[in-house]
């Protein structure tokens, strides 16, 4: 931490900061500049909060260093990790390609689409059987009957589910059906939510926040890890901006960001990135050419009648041409799809 | 509900659109133009989706012109809603200020601050038991033992208490020592949360989340009143934005919208909203000048050795300032503090 | 500046950096930590660029530490200005409020509505002669014409003109009309202009971009003293964010976060900050409050049929109402208006 | 354009709304809903500006229909247009990548530049004369000095030259040395600019404004078609959010949904849009995979001591894997670089 004085602060102004840093029983070294003088602060291990010296007489800004996540990051373990869902390994030189319906809405509907992803190359299944809706008065998802045909959906296909999990409440009861518990951007500091998918014994997709950093997103991944569980895949979904041409502003930037800092496989999710139909294909094969593990695609066969996010499905044939054009892509890429 | 079509789109093209409106139970008005179609969509009673439209051929766009909320609307109630916290009114004539610190730390922290903001003029108490924290190595609160001390705190000063509540596992402990169960931004589309509280009996205090809209903000009202929980304050409380100068942006015009749709009381919670001590005073003035119907302060004796959010507290002495200054905006306001 | 090292840089990482920074002419100071080093950087006085030195091996971070404005900061001149526009005072003891239509549509419109402000309160005149719109087929000003309008406005009720300069070519022959010079939101960062105004002989109104920094604000600000005109007044005029319910997003933190830094008086626009007509009370209200030095207010008697921005005009009589209640807030806030 | 009216708005308010309408000489057509009336507003040719309606009693929200823009639309020509730069084709079959430095800093630098990056297979050099930067006290570029280096390095290469045009005055002696005009982001809404470089025979690269919708940039794109000159590139480079991975947040979606609407080229630069060296090749990748018509990327042999934006620019080497890892692309996606 580095705290930057006042240029009209005094000698005295100095001190105190310094003694009070020092009360604190931690480090204090001045550097003097033309301008200023700045105090660097070293030598806590997280157990003071020294933000509050920025109300001191003379001190004009608190610059925060040192990065808050330990587990998450590189600088504790530089090789990638691989995280298995299933037999699917996520971070391997596979690329990873996860489809199905926004929400199971009947065993029909849900093994058709199922089929019809397998047969294109999905290596994995999704689909809600609890879905966070922005309305009370929308479809809330089949919740225990849901995850009963998702288990009928892999039974038959023999794809590792994935779906959403919204509350302690009802995490057990996910983690009995699903291969992996997705944490979805809404619940993303559902801190609560984080600890209790932490001790489970389930692999956990992690979406980030629409308005989470990459500090945030890796703090709350780091949630996860603290409490024993390393099988955790992020996922960049889109971040909410100014921007109204899509839904949301698919920000993949945040992958190689992500690589950078972290160890943990990352995934991207064009579906709802741009909340599109038409978009899905051309940001599904940049999230690939920018280095993403994976990718999580809505597919629907009857998208204008889906009880949600019907616009931005593909309908099967698309998404059959899209595991095409990913294919070709990864090799040049030196991964497999 | 209206379809715009693409200019190029031929009559075939428009009779396809309004005969998949009519199949799904729908009216369709064309509405010819000088340069292409629109198609007026009527009689949805919020049973079926018909956003998937947008990729049928010739469909340019499809804009939603109903809002979605119902029991928290002026168009259903008209005069505005008075919520009782304690004995105290959120929403009446007067201007009801809610102070505390950030976090219950201990029992002398928490009565010292409490009768101090109790002389200045607070009528609420606020102090998280429960917190919500990015790093999962910060303070997590003292939880049940926090919840005691703020009784403590409510049993020598008389003041009810606004306290968090983080998720659907103490819910129901939290409401038995808190008057009011705030509900946080990070939180805000935690739709299991917003279930619980909407059953419980308690007002609730719901924070507008870092990237909502004002749609999305009542519709999470709306999960509450939904439940049969009419008693629900809203608080707006910053924004996340590319500005860098404070915390958050608070967003003041989110009261005056709130207000002409919505008949709920709201409130301003400067000190998250701004994240800064020195912009805590000029943002509750404004604040009060723009109609909110209550604040609520950080207030900390000691900020500088704070579990948490201490740059943003205000010292006992700078909260009683507020207060004076309050009360004289009050006045010009029409209302009392 | 300082040099964040990454924990797993060795010493000779470390080394280099610092031998780098000191063939640049600058002084080094390493900060050994628990986890890593940082290095202080100072000696710096504005010929060197050191943020290429992010790329060295081992580097994580850099941070910028002094901010690079200084004519426009209190850290050079600490009273703040007062900036004279025809004989009124911004930044002094009186709040100023700043009326008229957004653009000069024809002499009958411009005065009447001129003596309409005036009658109210208004103690500048504001109306645009050159207008920059969004579209090239919207209405774009009478130029010159409208300009000798605005000279018969001010010659008829005595308020002196602020008006819209929009480039280079005709900024002298705007300077020949306007009392005060005003540089719009999207040129903001229009460099040339800016060192244009700086040359001229008349007092400019700097509006903040739609998504600037505060920082990026002073230093355009700074641009037009560099050149000599210390006669700059800003204004906050709402930024872009995803919020809709407003056309922009008020900042009011802006103001007292100017106030803190800079020297220069600051307004407050609530009619372009909102761009919606029944929040230009609440939000004129909150500036006053929150501490700006004055208002401008779009006022049109006749708003269904303005050529441009009609939404947010406000009718005479609206804007009589809204100056009585100012007046009020102005005194609590010890000044006049 | 549609009015939705409120609820409760009786027959007498949508009898005077659509009076008003028909007063400015257009057609209203009633859409009676289950809760709401809605009117249809049709047979505006741009002359009349409507929205200004909103403020009639009981209107609750206008909603524009009609896209506003004409030249630069695919409604208008459906076919993609190919702008020539010197030789070289935008829009066609090959992808075009442009490479240099940010600033022209001198003779040798910027011929050794130019030199490597036509070895690595550049076809565009790109590197600025006039720069715009944000501090008045930053190197502002070399000015007519620099356009002759430019002609001097486009003599020896043959790479034709885009560079950046500041302002009208200069705009002309721009156009004398380059082969394409830059309308850098910060002058996207510059219209006085934009109706200069409009007139002026050289195909303009335009910029997408730090916050500018795709609307917007389309429409500023219009206001160049409209003077006459319809060699006009687009170019994403970053827009603006609260994510401070990056510099800016390039918004790849937005090259699909300019390619849907508009028939005009459009490229990226993943240089500005990420503002660091680590994330441009990835970022690269994905613009080529999205579907971009060409890349702009800063080069700098010297990027520690480079006099601006060093920290983004690629040494020549690393170019050099840039373009091998591109073209391996480009034959995926049927073209050729």
């Amino acid at each position: 931490m580095l705290i930057v004085m006042d240029s009209r602060a005094d000698a005295a102004a100095v001190r105190r900061v310094i003694e009070t840093v020092e009360q604190m029983g931690l480090k204090a070294t001045p550097i003097p500049g033309a301008q200023r003088v700045a105090i660097g602060i070293t030598g806590n291990r997280g157990t003071v909060d020294p933000t509050g010296l920025e109300n001191l007489p003379g001190v004009l800004e608190i610059i925060p260093v040192s990065a808050p996540y330990k587990l998450v990051s590189r600088e504790t373990k530089n090789e990638r990790s691989v995280v298995r869902i299933g037999g699917v390994e996520i971070g391997g030189e596979r690329l990873v390609v996860g489809a199905g319906p926004c929400a199971v809405e009947s065993e029909e509907q849900t093994l058709e689409i199922a089929r019809r992803v397998k047969a294109a190359g999905a290596v994995l299944f999704r689909g809600g059987a609890y879905k966070p809706r922005t309305s009370p008065y929308s479809f809330q998802g089949l919740g225990l009957a849901g995850l009963k045909i998702l288990a009928k959906a892999r039974a038959e296909t023999g794809l590792p589910i994935v779906t959403e999990v919204l509350d302690t409440e009802t995490a057990e009861e996910v983690a009995e059906y699903a291969d992996c518990l997705q944490v979805g951007a809404r619940n993303m500091q559902n801190f609560s939510l984080l600890k209790k998918v932490g001790r489970l014994k389930r692999p956990v997709l992690l979406k980030r926040g629409m308005s989470a950093t990459i500090e945030e997103f890796l703090l709350s991944a780091e949630y996860i890890l603290a409490e024993g569980n390393y099988d955790v895949v992020l996922c960049e979904r889109g971040v909410r901006t100014f921007a109204d041409h899509t839904r949301n502003t698919l920000d993949l930037s945040a992958i190689p960001a992500v690589q950078r800092i972290s160890h943990l496989p990352i995934m991207a999710d064009p579906s709802h990135g741009t909340g599109k139909r038409h978009k899905v294909l051309p940001l599904s094969r940049a999230a690939v050419a920018v280095g993403a593990d994976g990718l999580l695609i809505e597919v629907h066969h009857k998208p204008e009648t889906a009880l949600s996010d019907g616009p931005q499905a593909l309908l099967p044939e698309q998404f059959a041409d899209l595991m095409n054009q990913i294919r070709a892509l990864s090799i040049v890429m030196g991964r497999s799809a």
